[in-house]
């Protein structure tokens, strides 16, 4: 009977043993063998990043007021994209909002603030990405549209194409009653100041020579000026694990009408892929246009299995640098990292995560 | 005596000893610790690539006469490139002088045999890279310009530029004295032919809809219809181990004025670089503008190690097609080692090789 007994209770605690494994098994299942998207569905985990140019001042030469200035519009752009991210919103409409609130301002190249081409109008560049589904839009050389980078989001999602330039991309804006403002409306006298002072140069295109006779754009003189590297972009990760990235410049002041650079050429300067990462980038578009700066970041992610730090690092800090580029980029992984690196003295730029503190900084950390 | 004489002469024999060793590590260093530049060199190896786009009609549309013409004008692409190649001839100047011959052919959907946007226009795209300087040049857009690779090379190297697009790419090339025709130099039956029976069509622009009612472009009605991937391109290696590639278009049939497809987006269709590949694509531009194509490729030889032929099997025949794309694509490495791939039913290509044997091909190896 004990015997029994024995034999019945082993076979009960055999069991019991068994079920609690089983049960433990399927708890770290479920808590590990997720999908990333789910896992950071569950952590809520996003972030948006922006940037506002890699041309800053330098600081003998920035007003305490105007720096206030800066700080202000980039808190307000960042809280744009975090109020769309905190409310469930998507990464796509996160970006495209913090750009424009930058658009809207006149302390940025990109909308009301827009650089001058050569000839004294503003032709403005811009693209948009959607992580999650590999679509994406740009326009290029594009006049009077008050928010390109709103532009860019209707090539991606109401065209078939990619990318519409000059007056074909302005017909289209048209098409779609996106916002269209008089030539006035661009003016700010801060960039005809810069034109005019560039026009004086003896130097064509704000600095730039055919490569044969001065592969690299900027003097020590000019390095630093803020009237060279501007262009506002953001990236962002969104609760549901989706990934987006945007760009948006009047381009390189004096640049030749008809001059695209590399903010509406997608892996370019704007690249977000789920899979991997989102960058946008800031600087001398020529050079991230031969690079490919933001698809090289992704690369060494997916390829080499690079932590996002030291991608960001090698592409900007050695790459870029290696074959005579400046600029900067801001970019965010799939798991919410952020990373960000500039060649310069500085880059508007910040960053807003789920504990909605504010990171904003315009030089060195 | 004898032993002065041993010891004079075993420190001869030594001298001798070491002379000959000193010799032979300066050959074997000489032999194979060149640069691979300098072994190419002396080995002579160079090549030519060519297409003439991924859009080729059934076999059963296809008459004897018309194959004939065809393969007629690639051996005259692939013969200006080779000779310029044999020569001692740069890269860059075989490409272009490969892709001008396909340009001035009225059968291939660039220059002369340019396609037409809706609005019954020729707008033209086009782009070269130097795999040596990663210097860079293209245009997008821009109508009237009889050869748009030549004013793309124009950019790369009279231009601070990367890319420019619509009228202001049209006043560069006045300004360089490139060829301009009138309008009616564009005009042939075939692209006018295909317009119109597009435009009969219930679907937009040639087959394309907003991704979001028809993310892949072509039914299988239209797919393999010689209208839908025409573009032309070059990749070679000259004597000297550099690379060059270039890619020229009139784009997709009943497009919008001002899409600009990938023919003129470095990375996206054209990609050179030394240290990996020289690329050029075909098919569904806006597809290998988000997947860039060329670089992608380069990035799988740079970071993966892969060899040319599974890097480009792999970008084309898996990641293109796993993104709704369709087309292909032609390369060399540094090597001289050829591949190609497209997805279709045949792709108009061949290559050259230092023998001086034409290898051209149509449909299936």
């Amino acid at each position: 009977m004990k015997r029994i007994f024995n034999r019945r209770t082993s076979g009960l605690v055999f069991k019991l043993v068994r079920m609690f494994i089983i049960c433990l098994v399927s708890l770290f299942c479920l808590l590990f063998c997720s999908k990333p998207s789910d896992r950071q569905k569950d952590a809520s985990t996003y972030a948006i990043v922006i940037h506002g140019g890699a041309g800053v001042r330098y600081r003998e030469e920035m007003t305490s007021e105007l720096e206030k200035e800066y700080l202000v519009e980039l808190e307000k752009s960042l809280m744009a994209g975090y109020e769309i991210l905190a409310g469930g919103g998507n990464s796509v409409a996160a970006v495209e909002a913090a750009i424009r609130v930058m658009e809207d301002s006149p302390l940025f190249n990109a909308g009301k603030g827009a650089s001058f081409t050569r000839d004294g109008i503003n032709e403005l560049d811009a693209s948009i990405m959607n992580g999650n589904t590999l679509r994406a839009g740009g326009v290029g050389a594009v006049r009077s549209v008050k928010n390109p980078i709103s532009l860019a989001r209707l090539v991606m999602e109401e065209s078939p194409h990619v990318l519409l330039v000059g007056q074909g991309a302005l017909a289209f804006a048209k098409e779609m009653n996106a916002e269209i403002m008089p030539d006035e409306y661009f003016f700010t006298e801060r960039q005809w100041n810069s034109l005019q002072r560039r026009l004086k140069e003896d130097i064509p295109y704000g600095g730039m020579l055919p490569p044969e006779k001065n592969d690299s754009v900027t003097s020590g003189k000019s390095y630093g000026n803020e009237d060279l590297y501007e262009t506002v972009g953001a990236v962002a990760l969104d609760k549901d694990g989706n990934l987006a990235a945007g760009t948006s410049t009047g381009g390189r002041v004096k640049k030749r009408p008809g001059r695209v650079g590399d903010s509406p050429i997608i892996g370019a300067s704007t690249y977000a892929n789920n899979k991997t990462c989102a960058v946008s980038t800031t600087g001398l578009g020529e050079k991230h246009m031969v690079l490919l700066t933001g698809k090289e970041i992704s690369s060494l992610l997916d390829h080499k299995g690079l932590q996002l730090k030291d991608a960001v690092h090698d592409v900007i800090l050695k790459q870029l640098v290696s074959i005579g580029g400046e600029g900067g980029a801001i970019s965010i992984d799939k798991q919410g990292n952020i990373a960000w690196a500039f060649t310069g003295n500085g880059m508007y730029r910040g960053f807003v995560k789920p504990d909605g503190k504010f990171v904003i900084k315009i030089y060195e950390d």
